[in-house]
């Protein structure tokens, strides 16, 4: 390795420290820590962050990546220049002092979310998601002055991913999706579902959880499970990634596939190629692609007839009461259940791109100005009656609902509707190679993690999201997939 | 404020940041993390460890040091120049890539410590404790060349505390405290004790530590109780104090006074005045005094028969079974128990110091180079043996039962000792302004809190550790108060 390289290769070892610690205060933050600590939080962060910032984008690293310039490189050295090259760039656009004011206004946008949600008061938040707007707004001109803001937080979440092609998306999903909620509404036989609101014992839960990360061949040396308000998933590096979930007394079924769709993200993280620890391109790709696999195992694993027949005799072990008198088909279809509703997190695969339209569309107008935040609530709320047929009674259940945009991340939401749209290419391409039902069928996942590994997750950053896409998905990203996934699958469970 | 004490309170800032983050990755550490993940948290510490060396040893920190020298400074910036002075003067004894890779064998030791525990296995910790033992002689040199580095180390630990009033100290209690013991062991009534090892509910256990952490006073939003193998308390600032348990099912009363023991240190950390936030003079002061308020409330207050008596109707109502057909003065006598034992952590008042002697003399030996850590197992059994006439079964109930020397704490254990007799002086004193024992059996311990606020809280490190002392004694520290506490306490329960 070059003299070059090597001090490159320090420089992003003591980077990835920052991202560890910060890392850390924020599964702390959002899983134990007492709600009063925030101010001394928040002043850590800001060092952390600006100290970070300044390695990023300091006199070292600007003279590091000059010399590599002119290097002879390996591939993956080519790749972490790339990346440091991409930050430096963006990073340099911003003044210093306002890069760690940010961090800090984020830490304290997330806390006065978690307030406002708790408190279903929108007002707590408001100012807050003001400054993130502003913030977003300006941060978006200093990276690509002049363009339209949401153009670029779609490509710093996505290299190469565009507007016109996110919309071209949403209109032929749109297309597809709504009359077939109309002939599911009109003309299906709608499944059994007395059964889900019952009470279940959240010992039991937490044990279906454990067996569940267990099924996954998720490594519990590697990988813990926490509670918290919004599940999420991250990643300290590929050797220690943190998954966390919430369980509800009345409602079994939105830990179950919480803990399979952060497990999915995890999966990806764990299989990232250890030669890639602690530098640039190391931990999962875009959005995009991250979402595509926690629903890969969420939706087309998790939901599929075939795990659920597995996964059925474990569930009346813990469930006996529950699921006394209930069969494993009905279970399947209760849990495919098509049911325009609130919740984002709770929405069946069918409506869940709607959702993510509405967030899309509220995004491109706080951030081109035609929507204030003021007028925010009432927008979210129109947006829901016209999309999903239905009324918001409070924010706390609408425009509260998601902890993105108090942490900044706007451009982002569109990667959980097409992640899952290339999880269908991806599972299409996959049943060329293996009986993917079958596996399903014998809880064996061992083969579509190695598959995944293989064309997916070992690479880590190592190749452009449009890459990694085709690597994955077999070829150019194709939408009809999902759309003849779900027209298969729906026309199915609703008998049409 | 002078441009000079600015700067300085902004690099406090900075470096309190990196104690906060190091901080919550030991809380992570101890409580969730996964096993599989200590490379990754090593490399962390590593950098940012390094990085606070820098600051607190760097040119900023030495020009502004000697700037402020020549000012006219308040009481708190003279004291927060003390400090510093005192920590760069230290740390820059050593060097540089030595103190960073100091921070990371740390981490190692801790973890084999761990791993070592668990598994019963000395020759696991024992390469680990070698290099820490040298860590430990070679630092001790850097710090004052050619002193005996037991000196050095108590010094480190409580300024201006001496081998030889340490040595004093342990003579006297010994000259007391055998007799005392022989007298129980020979002439005393035994409690009754057979309704301890009962099966102790562990729901009802965790309802009973947040209870008592409610009657304590310790403020829910700013203090959180964690579990972990050994319980401790670690402040990431006064906002925001960490305190951890561990539960077993078959004893109630570990818990119990874990809870009250490690709430002790909390209450302390918690009343620390907020004008002394971020800076170098934060925080409780030394090892002895901190030991003096957890034991102040684990003995003096959680151990007497007043607040038990309070505590009495709570523990009826979770335990009804368990303490079917005990009286209230059976389970006083219970807890207050003596009998020489095997673990330190769970030792009566009477022969704890009788632990703490056994880890003072291997310490001094090891440190002195008359003991091998090879030889190390043997010569703690032998202590045991001759100390509290036990024979130590196996090393997890021996030399591997403490994390301290893991941590590199050498000199530390005095303090145990030190502070349970600093307290008997407190206790003493307080009595004179208040009815200490009604405040007990009424559960209401304001007063106490209030007394500890105005003599010692409230200054965190404003003053060195003998002025704080005898601001909290009311006078010179004198032992003699602790063992006319245990004559009498001990000569009443047994009956002598």
């Amino acid at each position: 390795m070059s003299d070059t390289m090597q001090k490159l290769r320090a420089l992003e070892k003591r980077i990835y420290a920052y991202s560890y610690a910060m890392g850390v205060i924020e599964v702390d933050e959002s899983t134990v820590a007492p709600s009063g600590g925030s101010e001394g939080r928040g002043e850590a962060l800001e060092v952390l962050s600006a100290a970070q910032y300044d390695l990023l984008t300091g006199s070292e690293m600007a003279s590091l990546l000059t010399t590599a310039a002119s290097e002879q490189l390996d591939e993956q050295a080519a790749a972490e220049v790339r990346e440091l090259k991409r930050t430096y760039d963006q990073f340099t656009k911003i003044p210093a002092e306002e890069y760690a004011a940010g961090a800090r206004m984020m830490n304290d946008c997330r806390n006065a979310w978690h307030k406002a949600k708790a408190a279903n008061d929108f007002s707590i938040y408001a100012p807050w998601l003001e400054q993130m707007v502003d913030n977003r707004r300006r941060w978006a001109d200093y990276f690509v002055p002049g363009q339209d803001a949401m153009a670029t937080w779609l490509d710093q979440n996505q290299k190469g991913l565009t507007v016109e092609e996110t919309d071209r998306f949403f209109a032929s999903l749109r297309e597809s999706i709504v009359p077939l909620l109309h002939r599911i509404q009109t003309e299906g036989t709608p499944p059994r579902t007395d059964f889900l609101k019952r009470n279940w014992p959240l010992d039991k839960q937490k044990e279906l959880s454990a067996y569940v990360m267990k099924v996954m061949g998720i490594d519990p040396t590697h990988c813990v499970l926490g509670e918290t308000e919004h599940p999420f998933t991250l990643e300290l590096y590929n050797d220690d990634v943190r998954i966390t979930t919430h369980y509800y007394e009345q409602d079994m079924i939105s830990n179950l596939f919480s803990v399979i769709h952060e497990g999915g993200h995890a999966l990806y993280e764990l299989h990232v190629d250890s030669a890639l620890r602690y530098t640039a391109v190391t931990g999962g790709s875009s959005i995009g692609l991250h979402e595509s696999q926690s629903r890969l195992f969420e939706n087309y694993v998790g939901r599929s007839r075939e795990f659920l027949s597995f996964l059925w005799p474990k569930l009346l072990e813990l469930f006996p009461e529950n699921l006394a008198g209930v069969t494993c088909e009905e279970f399947y279809r209760a849990v495919n259940r098509v049911e325009p509703s609130l919740i984002r997190t709770e929405a069946d695969e069918l409506t869940y791109s709607l959702h993510v339209m509405v967030r899309y569309e509220l995004e491109k107008q706080l951030l081109n100005g035609s929507l204030s935040v003021s007028e925010l609530p009432a927008a979210w709320n129109r947006l829901y009656k016209e999309y999903l047929g239905v009324d918001v009674p409070d924010d706390a259940q609408g425009v509260l609902q998601d902890v993105h945009w108090s942490q900044g991340s706007f451009g982002y939401f569109p990667g959980y509707a097409l992640g899952t749209a290339y999880a269908a290419q991806m599972v299409h391409e996959m049943k060329k190679e293996m009986d993917f039902a079958a596996c399903c069928a014998e809880g064996n996942l061992k083969p579509i993690l190695d598959r995944q590994t293989e064309y997916l997750w070992k690479y880590g950053q190592l190749y452009t999201p449009d890459v990694l896409i085709r690597k994955a998905c077999g070829g150019v990203f194709d939408p009809s997939y999902f759309v003849r996934y779900l027209e298969e699958k729906y026309t199915d469970i609703y008998q049409l």
